[in-house]
């Protein structure tokens, strides 16, 4: 890949759209060429867009901060030969988003989202990249009936889920099908985005809700596990979930605390511990940039894994998990961790373009 | 009452000791004439020995500045007149402490523990006043088998259990027995006492372990809801417990996440709601002063409870729950709290002192 | 004073609003019978209005629920026998606010305000209850000019200045003027209001600037320390004030490390401490509900004040000062706090509102 | 240099010991070969020795756990070619410190010392490497005194005064000289080490005293701006520097608040600006390892610099600076950050070593 493929960010002057921003410094693969957000910023340099809202560590990358901000409504400015757009975008209503997404992809362009509007569309894939890898195949599907020729929309799941996933499709690839799943999240404020949750709220407290998360985490679990088919992705729903979710005074990873019942075939504590430490997947297979050389990290100290000292293991893109031991009322019960806004946001999104880019969907 | 009791605190120096001396300021009942250290205390005033180690956000009370600290284990000098002693004693060994309780029992002591060491031990009852107060009739069985006169040893159980013990035994009270819990619990720096956690290992970040806390959280409940009977406590092992326990940036105030299946007979949303508001038990009716007037508060705002806003209802005596709501997996799941340092320690021994007083068992 | 004075709250909703209403719960003079909030509020009962963002970690007062929200425009709706509003009320302009708070005084009410719109208004007092109790003398000359007959408007300082204009001012009036004074504030995130400070900002962070402090910190000292003349109040500006405004993650309680070089006449350090001790006033010599009873506190310990422990000192009201020590650039240098949502707004105001009737200015 | 040169840590197993561990991983010029500790850790593996108490974010480094851990006591076991120690010792004693580093010295080993043990010997130099690195000229003058020959022993400043002594000393290099110094820290829990500061002690709250800081970082600038004679370093007496050191809820990084009066010859905001941005120094010329690109990062934004954003500033070896202004009372003011475990301890001892290296005293 000699020449980095142009593309753009929908959405580019919130805080995800800042994030794919510092994650793509330096892309192997990719340059963005487009920063598209909504009116009030079409028109001005992104430096100018974003000032008092830039709320990475580092500096607006010098390749960026002159790009003049695009209106996302206006497609006629779309620079030519980019072919992909990550959306980040927020409005109104998730029809809204919907409608411009599609939009998008009608116009040629591959959208991947961050947004949860398409998560339900069934020729919408949802795709964490060691897991439903496959899932791109309802891609051609999408196409025919939206009478899209290149572009189409693929989306990643809610940020919460990222932690025992795939973890828990590790365990189903090797036979142990799980059955019942009870999990209790401690969720980081940034996964709130910007404002975001007000301090006052979290200094020395723990909110024990989240708006709409726990639907999300009981749901978009049995569509990862679904199975393509003509008429869309149907949902695996064998497994039963249940979640809650709390927001406590961190900035970055979520923890979530797992309770696990297998069906018939119950693996050991030991069978478990090599089925993850051995655990690759496609994107290892294909050595794709984002992709974490171990997808999950096990850790044997036993007040592990932690937020602080975990969440930026191999560039926020593993999953770390610990304290795996027998449960008195399940059959077994863990502890894991990813980083929300990196493999929970942009990083798991740049990922699945990465494996788009690799199968052959975005040429 | 007239005459408030001249009572002791074993242990009066470390934080939980502080609790008690804070809390007892003016209490109706009580006064604290005897502080009973480690012998680097003894001899100090009490001022002078927790100088630089004082943590309540009051000063010390005048009436205990000046209190010279007695070795704890100088039986001798113990003030004529008090028969009551308040234990937060630490030592190097569990065996070591159930020696020392036992001896002040011996000398006709009543001796009530926030210590782990005697939980176990079958004749020692573990007492939540608004539960098990019918367990206080083991203590015949205790003196009778000891040789113990007036004295005996009581203990309270491990401050994680209380913010959900109370709501269950009140469903199990109505004819709801429950048959399996998965629990994970958030709980304050404060539990883990005086210096406790570091603030390196707690800012921005979760621990998702504590040492010995899912035992004794998945164990204790068991003798709580267990049956007096001529050789001691019988548990009640009809319910199957799972804890996870994590450490969180919070001072004070446990927060637990509750996952219930009932046995065959399962309440609705609105009867347990009903059986929670309307719950008040024994310490409610003999009206004692560390009693909460409602043991049970539940909050019906989505977000809540939450540790700054609700751990000091009822002056952190109440348990505060909130969001009741169907479970996919099992039967209901809620979330609840309770103020560790209080109802979780001392507090919650102090009202076990005023319903042993109430009852007769303390002259 | 047997029947209690009808009051009103204009700003009711908001975060200093709702600090009023748990302050003067069960206040002894006063009795909230008026809440005004904008146009999108009126008309509802307050309970309605403030549902989702009522902070306050009480439940909303009984009496308070339900009391039907005016629209703080409606000065038709004003219920009669109200002669004392408490101003918390936010608008896109400080010309706008000014222009309302003087209409509520020509309606002939009585407006003590906690914006900052007015502190400049040369015939409008900007009291702190200890110090310049004296400059309510400009209100007849308010009164006279603007054409108010019983109305008049008193505002209160910012809360960045309560921690240490108490303890300077008790050493002017002791006789040693102060020449200089360099001050770096470290504030509580209450101080920014609600939803204020986004987590992501503060969490494990200092943010070294809190827009429009600094001018404030320098510049309001000098009309606090002024003097009453017939065309209003004149500054004194021989002190030289330079501030740093910092915020921390800290809730409530704002600290100020003071380095302090005195005119010819230096006090030793035992002066000073005595000087403090000693400290009374007006408010003190009546005993208005909200005087703190003793104005400073001082701690010897060498780690404190400490918003966590001290913030509460005399229900908040108190200042709480410790490590007066040489200064090796000026002559002294101290620590001093108090309590930025109590003391430093709607308390500090209720103590102003107390002497105004006190001193008969409130009818 | 072909080959890297063999080096030791003093104190590997503390927290200090671990940074360097952390830091000097890959370093292109030293390998660690020698980990010493006190006995209690003597004979065991580093892995082991460590085991609880490992605090990085990373793994033990692969060459480093399998290393026996030395006993600091005993130089018959140094490996042979070690020519080079970084001592992170802590003993009960200052001057067990110093008699146990001026033994290694005389083993000939270069000692450079993060402990304030040896900081106010007039011949043991106490570098900054852009400040005073030419007091290397009176290791000669110690190795004569003490009969050395190859060894010497060299320690670096308190973290604390890190963040302003650059920025000033760069302003004094350009002819303005400090008359005058106000300065207010808000130091991270880093800094206290590990367990360090109690949770209880700073969830919600700060400290407004750090044992011995203020006394060190009022003295040792005027030794780091001192002269280097025949006697050894005479210091420069001619700054006056008032400091309050306070302890806030921050894991990493120390912010400081400076008052600046200048003497005669005062420079203008811009003049400041540019001199700032213009600053190198001889640890850039030689390009060491660690030498930050630009010691002194000026930001423009009103809000920084921000410990969470700023620290890591060039690898954490920079100062980062911002909000520099007119002063009412002296001549300028302005917020200083230095991360204070890495350009503050270990990070800045690694740049003197390169300095020594680089300058031939180190063979």
């Amino acid at each position: 890949m000699k020449e980095k493929k142009p593309i753009g960010i929908l959405g580019a002057t919130g805080v995800v759209g800042q994030n794919y921003i510092k994650l793509l410094q330096n892309h192997p693969w990719f340059q963005i060429v487009d920063v598209a957000a909504s009116p009030k910023s079409s028109g001005k340099k992104y430096e100018e867009a974003v000032k008092t809202k830039w709320q990475m560590p580092i500096s607006i990358p010098s390749d960026i901060k002159d790009l003049i901000v695009r209106d996302v409504q206006d497609f006629k400015s779309i620079p030519s030969g980019v072919s992909l757009m990550f959306s980040a975008i927020t409005m109104p209503t998730k029809e809204k988003i919907k409608e411009l997404e599609f939009k998008y992809a009608e116009k040629g362009i591959v959208v991947i989202s961050n947004n949860s509007a398409h998560r339900w569309t069934p020729d919408v894939p949802m795709i964490i990249g060691e897991i439903n890898y496959d899932h791109i195949n309802v891609i051609p599907i999408q196409q025919q009936r939206r009478g899209f020729s290149k572009g189409f929309v693929s989306v990643k799941p809610n940020c919460s889920v990222q932690s025992y996933m795939t973890p828990i499709y590790a365990l189903e690839k090797a036979g142990y099908k799980v059955e019942k799943m009870i999990v209790t999240t401690l969720q980081a404020v940034s996964g709130a985005g910007y404002p975001g949750v007000p301090s006052l709220d979290i200094i020395d407290n723990i909110i024990p809700y989240i708006n709409g998360e726990e639907e999300k985490s009981e749901k978009e679990p049995l569509k990862i596990l679904g199975t393509v088919t003509d008429s869309g992705i149907v949902n695996n729903d064998s497994i039963q979930i249940s979640t809650t979710c709390t927001r406590v005074p961190v900035a970055d990873g979520h923890i979530a605390c797992i309770n696990l019942k297998f069906k018939d075939n119950k693996p050991t504590i030991e069978e478990i511990l090599k089925i993850w430490k051995e655990f690759k997947s496609v994107p290892q297979e294909l050595n794709l940039p984002f992709a974490p050389k171990q997808p999950i990290i096990y850790l044997e100290e036993i007040d592990r894994p932690q937020p602080k000292k975990d969440r930026d293991n191999d560039k926020g893109m593993a999953v770390t998990i610990g304290r795996l031991r027998k449960d008195n009322v399940f059959d077994v019960k863990f502890v894991a961790l990813s980083h929300n806004t990196i493999r929970g946001a942009a990083g798991g999104a740049i990922l699945n373009a990465e494996l788009l880019v690799a199968k052959g969907f975005i040429k």
